[in-house]
């Protein structure tokens, strides 16, 4: 059972439920032993695959996850402003800079992942645009010119389109989606029981 | 600032995701020292009002569910039975029944809410009949008949109503809706959130 001893973390940047789980998912996995995978996907897909809607779309609802995620980000210790200036925006840019690099240096989605995530969610700035992305790549050590060259491939379009599939046929229909083999886990409200169940399986 | 040690619940009998809160809540308050309210209202009226749909709307997202709340009831150590055979039903004999009670015996809300929440949620019985209601009553050392017929008063009915626009009026979209103060929690994942905040004003 290999897989039990995997998260698979599937994440967009424009999801600020997602940047607080990808604050925290590095620790468990240090903790419980697990390898952490780093799975770009694309939210809106998501969303337009199993007919789910974005949860902001409710005004009320909207409202509260402002307070929500200022209490989560207090509780975690990290950063979070918002509302952002921009919001929703498209991730396609990041989201396939993102694959691109989990294509052809996977050991770097963390790092990347993150620097997009603390554009958005504390820098404020507007991660849609492809010289942000570039920008925050090459501040974490990657060629951010060669990331959006490789970001534009029919192969990386391809694998993003393909991740977002899987991720919806496992059954996802939000972000993010945290998979320990077929067991999903939705949500950074889930991470307890999740590194309960994996310590459970130790 | 007497609000902030009151923890006001808004419940709704066909809200699974309440039963498991009604389990804790009470909890809560002995090791806070905070009053529990017990507040009855009607998901459907709060989902009409605020544009809102009911999660399970998504099939991915009842599936999820499904193994969301065997997990919960893991946690807790309480029992629940998921799907029920009717879902969703209609709880408007139930909720009328609990603001009748509210408004006569507020004291015995909590055990004729929980003996609801059971009925439907571990015993798989049919809480949209009034027979079933008034059984519950009974076994609750209410009179049933009594409260059936207390149901079907104006005031029974234009308090619901009220206190389900309140709730909306205050922030609601869901359920379970927990309010200490002008400050929402929503779901029973919120109430670590809860007993944490309330600890340190205490």
């Amino acid at each position: 059972m290999a897989d039990e001893r995997v998260i698979e973390f599937f994440f967009d940047v424009g999801s600020p439920y997602s940047y607080l789980a990808a604050t925290q998912i590095g620790g468990i996995g240090g903790r419980t032993g697990a390898e952490v995978r780093w799975r770009p996907f694309l939210l809106g897909g998501v969303f337009k695959d199993t007919g789910n809607e974005m949860p902001a779309r409710v005004p009320s609802k909207a409202r509260y996850m402002l307070a929500d995620l200022a209490r989560w980000g207090e509780h975690y210790g990290v950063p979070i402003r918002v509302p952002p200036s921009r919001f929703p925006l498209s991730t396609l840019a990041a989201q396939r800079a993102l694959t691109s690099v989990a294509l052809s240096r996977p050991e770097k989605v963390p790092d990347f992942a993150l620097g997009l995530f603390r554009a958005y969610w504390v820098d404020d700035r507007d991660v849609s645009q492809p010289d942000v992305v570039s920008d925050v790549a090459g501040a974490c050590g990657l060629d951010g010119p060669a990331v959006l060259a490789a970001s534009g491939q029919q192969e990386t379009k391809d694998a993003l389109r393909r991740w977002t599939g899987e991720a919806v046929e496992r059954g996802a229909f939000g972000a993010p989606s945290i998979f320990v083999g077929d067991s999903l886990y939705w949500g950074n409200d889930r991470l307890d029981l999740l590194e309960r169940n994996l310590q459970a399986t130790a």
